[in-house]
């Protein structure tokens, strides 16, 4: 709300700047601004007004902006520039947002800038847009500065001192053989502490975590964490050095996991998470629509099958109306301790608790804990039952479905994702609605089950 | 599976060498493992080997070995070491993991280990722990450097060759007035790069992100994220440094609040999150019984309402046994459709893409996908209804429920999360249980409604 108001006062009166043509005022004003909310300003800003305050912008704090720009805004400002003040922008962009932007643009405008690209800058672009968006490869940078662990530390520094400045990040510097082979680690102050005729391998630290070209972002985010890296070199099979991944692309990949994994769910596809940076009302709601039924139409049949299944009890249903009554309590109360142990066992494993060598201790947990919250249930639903129908059998039979429906609920719950991931599958699919149609069918199962013998024998 | 084959690997090296009491190899076998896997190591040997690893290890190694570990392997370690043993690691040891070590021991063994700290350690520690666990002071060093605007670059870097190498982090070196007010932030290159005799307010950048002490970490989180910070400034309120949080510590707390918004979503307390650390089986049960049991007393509550509102239909039900079978359809999906709408805006409210402007444009974004996925499913249904109970009516009657109903979810879902926000309640609470016993509610009432007048007029 705070930060609303101070972004909208910023914009006003850049407005103001822009309107009067105070150039001078304007660039001093914006050089004490984050690139970041540069880019957020000037996507708010109206037409004309963007291409005049991007020519005011110093270069290289004009590259900063693009790098943080969204697809569409980025090739609305580029499209205003001559080929020369392209080209020289372009160079200055970080690498990895620039492989970001274009790999959102459409084949024919990624190609028009990547030929405005150096040579070098070209190919190592070309490389990165092939591998897939969530590995490895498809988050890490070239543009990085490595060395050679048989040189010794005064040239190691010079070299530095001279390719440095563009790279990424300078605080580690990787090492890596004669075949570029990742041989160690050094930090900037290690460098900088040490006798200036030692060679790097003598003072580099061996033990470097790196992780391969080819690893889900998943996995290089779990290692980043675990080992609090800044940064993480990338190696292909041959365990040559090919890039490196920054700490600020991590925390983008762990927020982007936990929504993915929160949409995945609520029984919805991952991508509908990149949907709200959508604002065009139809396409939204159409994406939506794909990224939602397909989940629904699943439970759709599920509840035919509820129905189908009821039907069988028409008789009962027909002796005891009141036994139709307390229906929605029994699948409800299933549906939800079934859901709090998915959920649990899911993200569980997600996050490396859950071990698929301990999965018989979780399942029996889950189990105890569905026990536990079932009879509680139970004895408070069949004093419910039997003040308000006078009938103790009706209580009881509702009471004890109750207790079984929700401890099967919590091991259904349970086991259903660790079957899952053992097969391959992703647990997050025993999502939610899925896991409440079942428990559904199951619960409808155990309840008339009991209903008829209980209370027609 | 793969890490925990190579991590049981090094496990049964490390007991064999202490085990034939080869010093020597273990040292130099040690020297190459990450603090991070050593601590694991020790946590899982058995009692006495424990004392002897860690008797192995050099100082240095140790402490961050200390830095790692639970509060029980902790202390365990520590009460078999002698004090001036004991008094030199925890000097060595990294302040916020001591202060997140202490807060989780006993009052007794807190203020044992405060005690062997020197005064100045030990004035912060204790500050340090007044501090909720869930804010910037909660989660911020007061190990760290920082300089004065008035001296020369040539001090600078002198001061910090004798501070630094305590410090937590020093490639970014924040800059305060003379009365220790917050006024840049400079970095370790631009000090080395500029002229010795220039002055630090010279070349300082003035525009300094930073939080407040009492900031939630989540806001913290989101400002570290957006600017993709290596570290955070934390000023009290007269704008005073008071302390750093680097990133490691944001990417944890990323990773915490989203396995909080996942747990409270699915209806248990955000405190069965740190369960997962809790190793004996009857605490834990105990204390997921406990989270997860209000959720379901509310929700049982919620399901005798539905039984209350389905006996005023015992002639509709007496009539029409038929009319009981696809009441579980009914009211589950409109359980799946409100838990999508309800999830996607409790995250887009917590990610802060659904704003409290934009809401009308939401919920009727929201409205629209209901409706989408209502007619659709409806018509599904519909036909199904029919040819398998041969009437016309029934089906249309069912049909239309589903729609009526699926798009009242739809709306539910996403209004009541904003409505919570709006009159500061957290959204989170419109968890997946909440949101469909409140829905079963509206369904069963639309469902019955509409059967009664249509089928029964």
């Amino acid at each position: 709300m705070e930060d609303k108001e101070i972004f909208m006062e910023k914009l006003v009166e850049i407005e103001a700047l822009i309107d009067s043509e105070k150039i001078v005022e304007l660039n001093e004003y914006l050089t004490e601004v984050h690139p970041l909310d540069i880019a957020e300003i000037l996507t708010e800003l109206p037409e004309g007004k963007k291409q005049k305050l991007f020519q005011v912008l110093p270069w290289e704090l004009a590259a900063k902006v693009l790098d943080e720009l969204d697809s569409d805004t980025f090739s609305e400002i580029l499209s205003s520039l001559s080929q020369g003040q392209k080209k020289r922008l372009l160079d200055l962009m970080s690498q990895d947002d620039m492989v970001d932007l274009l790999g959102e643009l459409s084949e024919e405008k990624r190609h028009e800038i990547i030929n405005l690209l150096d040579i070098d800058d070209a190919e190592d672009i070309k490389e990165l847009l092939i591998y897939e968006e969530d590995t490895a490869g498809g988050i890490m940078t070239t543009d990085f500065v490595s060395l050679r662990k048989d040189i010794s530390i005064y040239n190691a520094i010079e070299y530095l001192r001279e390719n440095a400045p563009d790279a990424e990040t300078i605080y580690y510097v990787y090492v890596v053989d004669k075949n570029g082979k990742l041989a160690g680690v050094i930090s900037l102050r290690e460098l900088i502490v040490s006798k200036p005729t030692t060679l790097v391998e003598d003072i580099m630290n061996e033990n470097v975590i790196s992780v391969n070209i080819n690893d889900d972002q998943e996995e290089v985010a779990k290692v980043v964490t675990k080992y609090d890296l800044l940064a993480i070199p990338v190696t292909d099979t041959n365990g040559r050095l090919r890039g490196i991944i920054t700490f600020d692309d991590i925390m983008d990949v762990i927020e982007e996991e936990a929504t993915e994994d929160i949409y995945k769910f609520a029984g919805t596809m991952e991508t509908e998470a990149e949907l709200y940076e959508e604002d065009k009302f139809f396409p939204r709601v159409l994406s939506s629509v794909k990224a939602r039924l397909p989940w629904l139409i699943v439970t759709l049949f599920g509840g035919v099958m509820s129905a189908t299944i009821l039907s069988r009890y028409e008789t009962t249903l027909n002796s005891y109306a009141a036994v139709a009554f307390f229906m929605p309590l029994l699948t409800g109360m299933g549906g939800n301790v079934g859901t709090q142990s998915s959920t649990l066992t899911v993200r569980g494993l997600a996050m490396g608790h859950v071990e698929a060598g301990k999965s018989m201790k979780t399942i029996f947990q889950e189990m105890s804990i569905g026990a536990c919250v079932g009879i509680i249930c139970s004895i408070v639903v069949c004093i419910v039952a039997f003040f308000w129908m006078g009938n103790i059998k009706l209580g009881m039979v509702v009471g004890i479905s109750m207790a079984v429906n929700m401890i099967t609920a919590a091991t259904i719950g349970t086991i259903v994702p660790i079957v899952f991931k053992k097969f391959g599958v992703d647990p997050a699919v025993a999502s939610a609605p899925f896991i409440s149609t079942a428990l559904d069918i199951t619960g409808i199962t155990i309840y008339f089950t009991l209903t008829t013998i209980l209370l027609l024998s």
